[in-house]
C-alpha cells in the first residue's frame, strides 16, 4: 500500500485518496493503543469512533462547521485529525493536550465538555445562533453516545430542537455503554432496535422506508407508513420492532439508522446526504467500544478510561494499597450486610466509585440510575422518606448537577441522605471539568447539611459508619481520588461525634489545621517549622460543617498564627469558614490559608499542580513566617 | 340537596354518599375562589384538580398510600381534604399553611416540592422503598402536570421506573400549560393525542384496545396491536393519531387515556382499576386550568399564581411603580432593538420574569425552553459561542438547577452569558423553596464570574446595560422580587466600571455597606446612628465579585466598625467575602453582618420575616454599638 501522508489538518484528510482511508483508520487505532498505554486515557471510546471521526472531517469543514462532542472524551481522533496528532502523546499530561475538547486548545474545538448530556443543548444554541446570523451554509453536528440519553438535559434539549431550527444533525453513537453498561428504558429501547431480527430484513427490502444514499440503502422511519411495510412495523410486546424509533420522530427528528458505525464509505455517503437535509435528523450508528483492541473489547468498562496498561495483555498496575473509592465501597457493602436499610446509588459509575462490589454482593439494594444525578438525588430522597438509608455516591464535580435537589429535596426536608462525594479535591489529569473544588462553597451556605472529610483511611471508615448511623438529616463526605496515606482501618469502626475536631498535637504557638487529604501537608509543615524551632499544634478538623468552634477559639486564643490547609478553592472554602467564625467571634489572630486560587486549575499530576499553585508545606511556612513578621 | 357535612379527613370524604361528590367539588371551587381572592395563591392549577383530588382521596388511603404532587402548588384541594380546610384561608400567610406540600405540615404530605420535575423520581424512590419493605399493599401515586415533561429529571426518572418497580401510578394532569403555555415537542405530542379526531372514534369502538372500567371503556395502547385496530393506529405526518402515546409504553408504562379529568365517577373507577395493576401505569387526564371561574379560564397565565383579586372581575391591583422584573424586561427589550445580538431566554416564565414584553416585541429572538433550566443555560452557551448575547432569565432559586452548567459550560469556557437572577433574596410568601438566598454562596467560589446587585431601579438599568456590553465572560445580576425604592431610571443608561463600588457618603467612624435592596436598610441605620451622634459612611458595593477591595480597605482603615447588609444567608455570603478579604489583607476592624441565618426561612411577608430574623436597622445598630463596646 502507498505510504500514508501525515495528516496535519482536515484539508490533508480531504486530500487523501479514498482507498487510503481504511489504512488511516488502522494507523489511528495503532497510535491510540500504543500512545495511551503510556499516557492512560479514554481508549475504548476513541477506538469506537475512528471511522466516525474520519467521516465527519471528510464531509464537513471545521471550524466553519461545528462538531459538538458530548462528554468529549471521545474526541482524541478528532484532535489527531485537526493538527494535534503530533501532540497526542501529551494527552492528559501537564501542559499537554487536554483529555476533552477545549476551546482554548484549537479552533476546531468549538465547545468543551467533560460531563455528559450537554451537547444537544449547546449544539442547538449554536444552530439557532447560526440561523440568526443567517449563515445557512454552516452545519452543526452533535455527536452523542447512547449514555447521553439517560441524562435529563438531553431530553430537555430534544424537546426544543424541532421548534427552533431546521438544520441540525445529531449522531447517536450507540455502543450500549456509558462508563459501565447502560441502564434503563432508553438503553433497552435502543437495544431492541439494534438486535431485532426483522431489522436486517427491513433494512434490505422494505423499499418504501428506505432512501438510497450513495448506492446503499438506509432506513428511515416515515411518519406515513406504506401499506407494504405495515407488517414489519407492527409489534408485539415480546418482540418489539425497529418501528419503536418513532420516539425520535415524535421529537421532530427524522430518524436514520441504525447503520454500522465502522462502515466508513457508508458513513461518508450518509453525512453527504444528511447535510443536504432541511429538518433535524438523527443518525443512529452502532459502534464497538474498544474496536480493534482485544483487551478493550473484552472489558469495555475497564478500558473506558484508565491509566497505563501493558499493550500485549491489557494489564494495568494495581495500586499498592486500596483507594478511597475501594475502601468506601467495601465498607458500605459490609455495613449493608448487617443493616437492611442501607442502599447504594450510583449515576453510571459502579467502577469509578467502587460500587461494583456492592452490586455484586447485594444486587437487590444497588441502583445504577444512569448518568442522571438529579434523578439519583431525588430517588435517594424518596428512599429516605421510606426509612431507608441511601448512600448517594457521586463525584464531587458531578454532584453539582444535583445541587437544586440537595437544597430543596434533601436539606429543606431534612431527609437523611448520605452524600458520598468521591474525587473531592483536585482530580489531576482529567482537568478542570473533573476537579472537585467547589463542594464546600456550594454546600456550606445550605442549612441542615453536615459535611466532613477524613484525614486517612481509618478515619474514613469511622466517618462512613457515623453516616450510616446518622438519621437527623443530610450528611455529606468528601474524599479524594486515589490513595490515602495508607492507614489500615481498624477492625471495628467507631462513631465520631458530629462537629468535634481531633486535636492531634495540642501544644504550639502556631495552629495548623489540615482538612482531609491536606492533613499530611499540615504535618509536613509542622516538621519544617520544628526544624526552625517553631512548635506548631496540629488539628484534624474532620468537620467542615458544623465547625468545631470551641477548638477553633481555643487555638485562636493560644496561637500567634493559624494556618488552614484544604483541597478546595479558597473562596467560600473551609478556611474561609474558619475566618468567618473566628472574626465574628472577635478574634484577630492572623489566619493564613493554603488552598486553590480563584482560577480554573488545568490538568496535570497533583504534585505538579500543587507545587505550581502554592499548595506546599514550604509555601505554608513562608506564609506563616510572614504572618509572624519574621 | 342534602347539606354537605364538613370534611375533616379523608375518612369523612369516603363516608360521603357518591351523589354528594359533585356538590363537594362545587363547594371546594367556591371556597378556593373566595379565599384566594383575599390571600392570593395558585388558583388556576387548583381549580383544575378538584375532581382529581377528590377521586384520589376517595380511592386511596393517605398517609399509608403516598401522593407525590409535582411542584405541589396544586395541592390546596388535597390540603382541604386532609384536615386543613379550616386553615385554607391562612395559605401562604405567615404561620399559616404553606403554598406547597410540606412534610412538617401534615402526615398526608409525604413529600414537599416547589420546583417542577421532581415528583416522578421521588415517587420512584418511595415505590422502591415500599418494595424493599415488602409493603406491597401500599400505593405510590405521582401527580404531575404536562409541564413536568419538559423537565429533564422527569425523563431521567421515566428511564428508571420500569426497571425498578412494578407498582407505580403516574397521573399526567394535562392542561397544556406550565406557568405559561407549554412549549416543545412533548407539548405538541400530547396535544396531538388530545385533539386528534380519530381519538373519539377509537375511544368508542376499537374494542381490542379498550378495557372496561366500571361500565365505561378506557383506551389503552397495547404493545400487541390487534388486526382490527391497525387502521386506526397508523398515522400520517399531517395527522398523527393517538398511537403516538407509545412513547410512554416504550418507557415501560402501560398508558391509559386520555380521559376527562373532571369526570369524577370515571376518575374514581379508573383509580380503583389502576390500583390493582402490577405494572407501572400512566393515566393521562385532560383538565382545564381555572375550571369553574371565568376570569381564570380566560387568562390561565395570570391565574396560575397571583395576589389578591376582585372575585367579580378577576382584576388584580397593579403596583404603583414598575417592578424589577418589569424594568428588566423593558430594558433588555429596548437594548435588543438596537443590538441584534441580544437574545432572551426564559424557562417557562415569560410572565414572572416580565419577558412577555420581549416575546411580544421581538419574538424572533425570544426563547421559552420550558421548565428546563439546565438546557436553558447550555442553550445560552451555544448562542454565546456564535457571538450572540444571551440574557438567561431565571429566578435565583431555579438557577440552582443549572449550577453545573454555570461552572462547566459558562465559567470554565468563559462564555459571555448574562445571568439575570430574578427573586434574588427572600421571596416572601412562597417560602423556602422560592427564596433566592444561596446564589452568592454558590457563585462566589466559581472563577471567572462577575456578580452584582443594584441598589435601585436606575442603577439596575445601568447594570443591565453594562452586562449587555460586557464580553469577557459570564456575568450575573441578582435583583429582588417586587418593587425597588422607586428611583426612575435616567433616559440613557451608563456603563459601570466592573468592581468599582459607589461611595455614597465617605465620612464616618462606622462604614455601612448595603448590598442591593439592603442599601435602604443601611441608610436607615445611618439615620439611627446619626440620631445617636454617630456618623456613618455609606457604601453601595454594587459588585459581589469582584469586590472593590480598595474601597473595603480604605474604610477598614478609616472606621471602627464595618457593617454589611445583604438579602442572602450569612454563610458564604457577601459579608463573608468582605471578612475573608479584609482579614486576609491584615485588617482587624470588627465587621458585623446583617443577613439571613443558617436555617431555612419560612413563608410570610418580607417585613415580618426580616423583623423576626434580625434583618432590621435597629438590630444593626445594636450590633454596631456592641462592636464599638458601647
Amino acid at each position: 500500500m502507498a505510504e500514508l501522508p501525515h495528516i496535519h489538518s482536515p484539508a490533508d484528510l480531504k486530500a487523501l485518496p479514498q482507498e487510503q482511508l481504511a489504512d488511516l483508520a488502522e494507523k489511528i487505532r495503532q497510535d491510540l493503543i500504543t500512545t495511551l498505554a503510556e499516557t492512560g486515557g479514554h481508549l475504548g471510546p476513541n477506538l469506537g469512533v475512528v471511522e466516525l471521526s474520519i467521516a465527519l472531517h471528510r464531509v464537513f469543514n471545521t471550524p466553519k462547521d461545528k462538531f459538538i462532542f458530548d462528554v468529549a472524551h471521545q474526541a482524541y481522533v478528532h484532535k489527531m485529525l485537526t493538527g494535534r496528532w503530533d501532540k497526542i502523546h501529551t494527552i492528559r499530561q501537564y501542559e499537554g493536550l487536554n483529555g476533552f475538547c477545549l476551546r482554548t486548545e484549537s479552533e476546531h474545538d468549538c465547545y468543551g465538555a467533560g460531563h455528559a448530556g450537554t451537547a444537544v443543548s449547546a449544539a442547538l444554541g449554536m444552530a439557532v445562533g447560526r440561523d440568526l446570523r443567517g449563515a445557512e451554509d454552516e452545519n452543526v453536528v452533535c455527536i452523542a453516545g447512547d449514555a447521553a440519553f439517560t441524562c435529563g438535559p438531553t431530553f430537555e434539549a430534544l424537546n426544543n430542537v424541532a421548534a427552533q431550527t431546521k438544520k441540525f444533525i445529531l449522531v447517536l453513537n450507540d455502543n450500549e455503554w456509558s462508563i459501565d453498561r447502560n441502564v434503563g428504558a432508553i438503553a433497552k429501547y435502543l437495544n431492541q432496535i439494534n438486535t431485532h431480527p426483522t431489522y436486517a430484513h427491513l433494512h434490505q427490502t422494505a423499499a418504501g422506508l428506505l432512501e438510497k444514499i450513495g448506492g446503499k440503502t438506509i432506513r428511515r422511519i416515515a411518519g406515513k407508513v406504506e401499506e407494504s411495510a405495515k407488517g414489519l412495523l407492527l409489534t408485539t410486546n415480546s418482540q418489539p420492532s425497529p418501528t419503536t424509533s418513532v420516539i425520535f420522530e415524535e421529537f421532530g427528528f427524522r430518524y436514520y439508522g441504525p447503520i454500522d458505525g465502522h462502515d466508513l464509505p457508508l458513513l461518508i455517503k450518509t453525512f453527504e446526504f444528511l447535510k443536504t437535509q432541511n429538518q433535524p435528523v438523527i443518525l443512529h450508528i452502532i459502534t464497538e467500544k474498544g474496536r480493534g483492541y482485544r483487551p478493550a473489547l473484552d472489558d469495555p468498562g475497564k478500558f473506558h478510561g484508565l491509566g497505563k496498561y501493558n499493550i500485549e495483555t491489557g494489564e494495568t498496575q494495581a495500586t499498592a494499597s486500596p483507594t478511597y473509592s475501594q475502601i468506601y465501597a467495601r465498607s458500605v457493602t459490609d455495613f449493608a450486610k448487617a443493616d437492611e436499610k442501607i442502599v447504594a446509588i450510583t449515576a453510571a459509575m459502579p467502577g469509578g466509585t467502587g460500587l461494583s462490589v456492592f452490586k455484586k454482593e447485594i444486587p437487590e439494594r444497588y441502583y445504577d440510575v444512569g448518568i442522571a444525578e438529579e434523578h439519583a438525588a431525588l430517588f435517594a430522597c424518596g428512599l429516605a422518606v421510606q426509612g431507608l438509608k441511601p448512600f448517594l455516591t457521586i463525584y464531587s464535580t458531578f454532584m453539582q448537577r444535583a445541587y437544586d435537589m440537595i437544597v430543596h429535596d434533601m436539606a429543606i426536608q431534612n431527609l437523611p441522605v448520605r452524600l458520598a462525594m468521591d474525587r473531592g479535591g483536585l482530580s489531576g489529569d482529567d482537568g478542570p471539568t473533573h476537579h472537585g473544588l467547589f463542594d464546600i462553597g456550594y454546600l456550606r451556605p445550605v442549612p441542615n447539611i453536615v459535611h466532613m472529610q477524613p484525614k486517612d483511611e481509618d478515619e474514613f471508615v469511622d466517618m462512613l459508619w457515623t453516616m450510616a448511623n446518622y438519621e437527623a438529616g443530610p450528611i455529606a463526605i468528601r474524599y479524594p481520588r486515589g490513595n490515602g496515606p495508607g492507614v489500615t482501618p481498624k477492625d471495628k469502626p467507631q462513631l465520631l461525634e458530629i462537629g468535634k475536631a481531633e486535636v492531634v498535637e495540642p501544644a504550639g504557638e502556631i495552629a495548623l489545621i489540615g482538612l482531609g487529604d491536606m492533613f499530611v501537608m499540615a504535618q509536613e509543615t509542622r516538621d519544617l517549622l520544628a526544624a526552625q524551632g517553631i512548635q506548631a499544634a496540629l488539628i484534624n478538623p474532620r468537620w467542615i460543617k458544623p465547625l468545631d468552634t470551641a477548638v477553633l477559639e481555643q487555638f485562636a486564643a493560644q496561637c500567634k498564627v493559624i494556618c488552614t490547609f484544604e483541597d478546595h478553592v479558597l473562596h467560600n472554602g473551609f478556611g474561609c469558614g474558619v475566618i468567618e467564625h473566628l472574626h465574628s467571634a472577635g478574634f484577630t489572630t492572623p489566619i493564613v490559608r493554603i488552598g486553590w486560587p480563584d482560577e480554573f486549575i488545568e490538568h496535570g499530576t497533583i504534585p505538579i499542580l500543587r507545587a505550581k499553585h502554592g499548595l506546599t508545606a514550604e509555601n505554608a511556612v513562608v506564609k506563616i513566617l510572614a504572618a509572624l513578621g519574621r
